[in-house]
Formats: C-alpha cells, sequence, structure tokens
C-alpha cells in the first residue's frame, strides 16, 4: 500500500500443541496450571518472554492459547494475554467474547500489564485468574508492569469482571525465577 | 493446532492507500490531520469505528496508518492506535520503535482508550499526539474509554513520552459527532 504495511500477522511457535489439554480445564488452578506449562514451554523453547495465557469458553474447553512473542515476531503488542484474546476472538468470530452469554475466562501465568489490562476489559471475558503478582514479575525477571489504575482489581469488578489471584502462584514464580537466572531479556 | 487457531491475521481497508501523504508531516498539526483523515475514512466507507492514527519516524515520514477495524475483523485488540504500532514495528522489524534512536511520534484522532494507553508505553514512541479528548469521544459516540491512571499524562512524560493534546481537536470531533448521528455501533 504505497510502500507501506498493511497486513501484520502473528503466531504462536509450533511447540505449543504439543502442550494443549485435549479435555476441559474445569477448575482455576487447571486453568492457570496451562498458562503456566505456557510460559515454561516459551522459555524452555527460546521462543518469547516468560509469559502464558489461555482462554476457556463457558464449557471450561481451550478455545484459544498464547504466549509472548514480542521479541522474536517484533510486536510491542504480542503478549500472552494478547495473543490469546486475538486468537480467542478470530476462533468464535465476534470482537466480544461473551457477547452471547456469559462464562469466559482468561488464565493468566503472571499479572496483566497495563497493555494487557486495558485489553481484557474490552476483550469480553467474564473472570481474569491471575498465576504470579506484578511483583513477582519485577523481583524476578525486571519487566517493568507498567502504570495501573489505583483500584485496578475494583474497576475490572465493576465492569463485572471477576479477578482470582495467586492462583498456582508459586509454580508461575518458579519459571520467572528460571528466565531471571537465564538473563533472559527485558523489555 | 490441535483444531485451535494458531494465526491471527489483521489488515488495513483498501481505501486506506488513498489518504496517505507523499512528503512528510513535518508539524504536529499535519500529523494528526491525517489520523483524522484516517478515522474520516473509516467512517465514510463503513469499515470500522470513528478512530485513526499514525506513526511517523524521526525523518516525520508516516511509517505506518491505522483505522480502528474491531468488528468488520472480529478482534477487540484493532483499535487504530494498536493498528498502527504493530505494523510499523512490522516495518522496522524491532518491537521497539525507538530502540535505535529517538524522534519517534504516534499522532491520533482520539485520546488512546485503556488499551493503547498501555500498549503506547511498550512501543516505542517519543511523542503521543492527540485529537479529541476523551470526554469528546464519550459526549459524542458513547465510546467508553476505559479506567486510566489518575495522572496518565504524568506517567507517560515520567516513561520520556511527550504529550500534546487539543491538536485538530475540532476536525477530530467533527468526525465523531457524525459517527454519533449516524447512530454507528458503540463497542
Amino acid at each position: 500500500m504505497n510502500g507501506l504495511p498493511d497486513v501484520v500477522a502473528l503466531h504462536l511457535p509450533a511447540w505449543v500443541g504439543g502442550v494443549l489439554p485435549k479435555s476441559p480445564c474445569i477448575d482455576d488452578q487447571a486453568k492457570v496450571a496451562l498458562a503456566v506449562a505456557l510460559s515454561e514451554g516459551n522459555v524452555r523453547h527460546g521462543s518469547g518472554g516468560p509469559f502464558g495465557a489461555a482462554v476457556f469458553g463457558p464449557d471450561h474447553r481451550l478455545v484459544a492459547a498464547g504466549v509472548n512473542v514480542v521479541l522474536p515476531q517484533a510486536c510491542s503488542v504480542a503478549h500472552a494475554e494478547m495473543m490469546a484474546f486475538m486468537l480467542a476472538q478470530q476462533a468464535v468470530g465476534r470482537a466480544r467474547l461473551n457477547e452471547s452469554g456469559s462464562g469466559w475466562t482468561l488464565a493468566t501465568s503472571a499479572q496483566p500489564c497495563c497493555q494487557c489490562y486495558g485489553a481484557s476489559i474490552w476483550a469480553g471475558i467474564d473472570t481474569l485468574l491471575i498465576g504470579a503478582r506484578a511483583e513477582d514479575v519485577m523481583a524476578l525477571t525486571e519487566f517493568d508492569e507498567g502504570p495501573l489504575p489505583a483500584d485496578w482489581t475494583g474497576e475490572l469488578e465493576r465492569r463485572g469482571i471477576a479477578v482470582r489471584r495467586d492462583i498456582a502462584r508459586e509454580a508461575a514464580c518458579a519459571v520467572l525465577a528460571d528466565y531471571g537466572r537465564q538473563g533472559g531479556a527485558r523489555y
């Protein structure tokens, strides 16, 4: 288009297919455990930052997985949560996941940064499940989470999004610590 | 990938090519005027919400344009600013635009929402130029801008991003008012 780009394409690393569950992830723990497994795979395969996320539908089945592919795909938007949202919306063919019924969940290995926080408000989820805390991310990897509204959980709850934290927090932190020890890139 | 999507592709509408400038946009006014022209085109062509954005490099040349394609492309992430960031990063091949030198600008027809606000912090811009205010967007279109940190401009400035507002505000508001009068979708 006059020499400027007009298409952006982002993809999940091929290894992701190998860690996806075949049956529904019924409870919160199982959902965040998948997000943490994705974060662990991303560190092990060197395919991006130490973050994973997954969107589940009302039947608790996985609809889309996401990992951070910011550096390999040269895209600051491509955090794990954003990949999961975009892929899930494409799978169901609508921009707001819960437009035709509630029960949509995002599970993420670590507290969403300021970008993914805002995106969570528009994506159409009813529940946000979080593994590691922002302070864990900062302490273990030096990744910056950016500025959030003072009452960030309250702002979500007032918009109908339930927030549950510290789920599989130790497992999530173990992946972050590994990445930090390896001296993985911070950005 | 086990029946789940693993690629997301987003594109600009074809008409965008027709409004792109052939020479650099030297001053703030010219940069935001392009963002407003993109927002106007998006309303006129019915290709998305009433928002446009553009990334300019240190030489004031356009690097990427963006318009809101949320509903037509079933993607809540696909706001004008996000499209412009992703396309610009793809064009230069790096996730942080100003990694190898400052002078990068995002011009947007309206104040970034909570998602695009956070994304602006990671994209690698040095200057953020804004047309319409959040209250204009709310009053004229009923679009929700979402929760921001109390001192949102200060948080940007402290991270090295200069913010200049109310540029071409009247022209930006005229597009928003048109969209509102037509009863365009709010989401």
